[in-house]
């Protein structure tokens, strides 16, 4: 095996361009993980570039134009060059994947797609290796990020449609022509890719029935609050009445349901079986650098052949004494000054105070308390001063605290 | 290759019962995706069977027996004889990894070990190969269920630890016993394991600082409920200080934290890095078939060899008509028998209501119910005629409901 792999790189939108940058930043990873150090060989773009001459001169194409014309030509004959593809184009699979998949049978070489559906969430893989002898009883999910951040926006806000769309837009969450995302067909062409690859069984787009979002009303989002619901955008890939459903429609959940949690521009797919029970996963379901993050997993994968076995490349030492916020349960006497003296061995500790109830009066009076971020080691020697202070009728207890909030 | 694939399994308690009737049911399924047929050659069980006998008639090798010794020589043995070692062992792994990579390495065989850590999640393929070449800033989780069920039930009914730990045996979800999964060792040896494989550098148990939750008081949980936190025993393990700290304790997570509703015996993992952003995965962290489901995921792994190019095995029909529970919004003239007519048309088609509520007077009167599941072909028909009513002011709107509740 050459000890570099070129990679003909079609396209040079925002996940072009970030796919070139995070390989860069990563070639030495990629080299000590694979052993062969990958270099971009051509870069084709709409207005340069020839696509003969990049894959005559590559060892692996990464198709990152979007559309099915030409990708699907390119794809189709990078493939019958023994030249192994990587592709983030759900239109091209879900619209022409029995095709592509027999040519990449055919010439005997890996097709690999994991950025198609759900952005950074390993999902194909998933689904594909993990899951691939499981007899799954229903995939399902929130796969377009921009609908579920616009359902988000309009439950909270109680903004109306035509402005939670504008508010996505202004973010960043919606283009300027949002149509396929909003009407269901992105996310149709998503779970085609997922049903075909959880069922076994050919499926494309045209067969999957799908509705948006466009014509949710307020008030149905207000009503359903009070209901206990919150609404999604859904794709559902399910066996049913010995076939299989495949579709796309925003339906309500109740609350405890493992995807109602999920909010704004993120997806989360579930996966259902008697053998696994169920599995969740989240994450950013787009963004330039996530979805080349995908991509970059694929052409790993492909490089590094068989699976891997395990090896370090790193002697990483293990600190002993990092920060942590703590939780500080008090039991002290009822009396004057004891709030002061405890902040006082706190601060000569250098230790900050977020936030401190107190409960309880006489024998039961205790102080209860969350502190900021310190050192551990600094944490334990203001535990053991205030141990030892008189008015405590107990010892301390204390338990971490990740102060981290997520919204 | 030949066209069958002998196993050898090591350990018939729980999990190896269940990978033995599992391999058995999905024997086609995998012959289909790997084209080898997998039987069980040999079984070694702790009064029968000789292991030498196993390993010479078999292609491969699945260690269900637990524990380091005599695990540890076994899998040693199978693999420097060339035969790819399945594992669900997280203390063989999280003890004696380096000279366990280091012997599959030399013999350029795969070891693969998904089931040791959070069971049917595939946290160890996604951080393998997915991530393999990714900058991870932290992985962290509830990676054992024993624990997080107690805390779950401590937090909910108040109860003491010991009282919370006897109902978790009550249920299975604890050994008898427990003491390896409350006082934090079991995590302690599934986060050395994520901790070498994120980042690439030798972790071994020894080096994993643990605390369990044991001494944790429901009082505790009481004051920290009000503070808006949830308690969870975390593996947490991150790059500091330009080290990693690998570590397991309990911890109070504020609210809006993606693991904060994650209850009972499940397990959740995060991965954090900056072109990655986060991703969280969820699911049963035990269970005989659930972790025999992420063993088979292994052995099929390396029966495919390289990855796969996706291949349709079945032709399943797309159900057009299928059943859904929906959401009603009916906007009604204020006066009596509306509902009952409503009502009538539902149940002529065979729809049964579930919730209703009628909301506003005179000229803002509406119902809002949500009907259980029904064919979709029915509800569209009653939807048709509830149309044609007299009394309705405006067009109906539906939305799908899944009525499906989680706890």
């Amino acid at each position: 095996m050459p000890d570099s792999v070129r990679i003909g790189l079609l396209g040079r939108g925002t996940v072009g361009r970030a796919f070139a940058e995070l390989l860069a930043e990563r070639a030495g990873a990629v080299e000590a993980a694979t052993g062969r150090r990958p270099e971009i060989s051509g870069v084709l773009t709409r207005g340069d570039g020839d696509f003969d001459a990049i894959l005559e001169g590559s060892d692996l194409i990464v198709e990152l134009i979007g559309g099915t014309d030409p990708a699907r030509d390119y794809a189709l004959r990078a493939l019958r060059a023994g030249r192994p593809v990587v592709t983030a184009n759900k239109q091209l699979l879900a619209q022409h994947g029995d095709e592509l998949f027999a040519v990449a049978r055919e010439a005997g070489v890996q097709l690999r797609f994991e950025a198609a559906v759900a952005g950074v969430i390993p999902i194909v893989r998933t689904i594909q290796e993990s899951f691939g002898v499981t007899e799954v009883a229903k995939v399902f999910g929130i796969v377009n990020g921009t609908t579920n951040f616009i359902l988000s926006e309009m439950a909270a806000t109680g903004a109306a449609y035509g402005n939670a769309l504008a508010r996505a837009q202004e973010l960043g969450y919606a283009e300027a022509d949002p149509t396929d995302d909003v009407n269901g067909a992105d996310a149709a062409a998503k779970m085609a890719i997922l049903a075909r690859l959880a069922f076994h069984t050919p499926v494309t787009l045209s067969e999957v029935a799908y509705e948006g979002i466009e014509t949710i009303q307020p008030d149905d989002l207000a009503y359903a609050k009070e209901l206990g619901l919150s609404l999604k955008l859904l794709g559902v890939a399910e066996r049913r009445d010995g076939g299989i459903s495949v579709r796309v429609f925003p339906c309500f959940l109740y609350r405890g349901h493992p995807l109602s949690p999920v909010e704004g521009p993120f997806n989360a797919v579930m996966v259902e079986a008697p053998a696994i029970t169920e599995v969740t996963m989240s994450g950013p379901g787009a963004g330039g650098v996530q979805t080349a993050s995908a991509v970059l997993g694929d052409v790993v994968s492909i490089l590094a052949g068989e699976a891997p076995v395990h090896e370090t490349r790193e002697e990483l030492p293990v600190v002993a004494d990092v920060t942590s916020s703590f939780y500080l349960h008090l039991e002290v006497a009822d009396r004057p000054g004891v709030l002061a003296q405890i902040a006082k061995v706190l601060g000569d500790n250098e230790i900050s105070v977020k936030s401190v109830v107190q409960r309880g009066i006489g024998d039961d009076a205790r102080l209860v308390m969350v502190v900021h971020e310190c050192l551990e080691s600094r944490f334990a020697a203001a535990l053991d001063e205030i141990a030892e202070l008189d008015f405590l009728r107990s010892q301390p207890r204390s338990i971490r605290v990740i102060e981290e909030e997520f919204v």
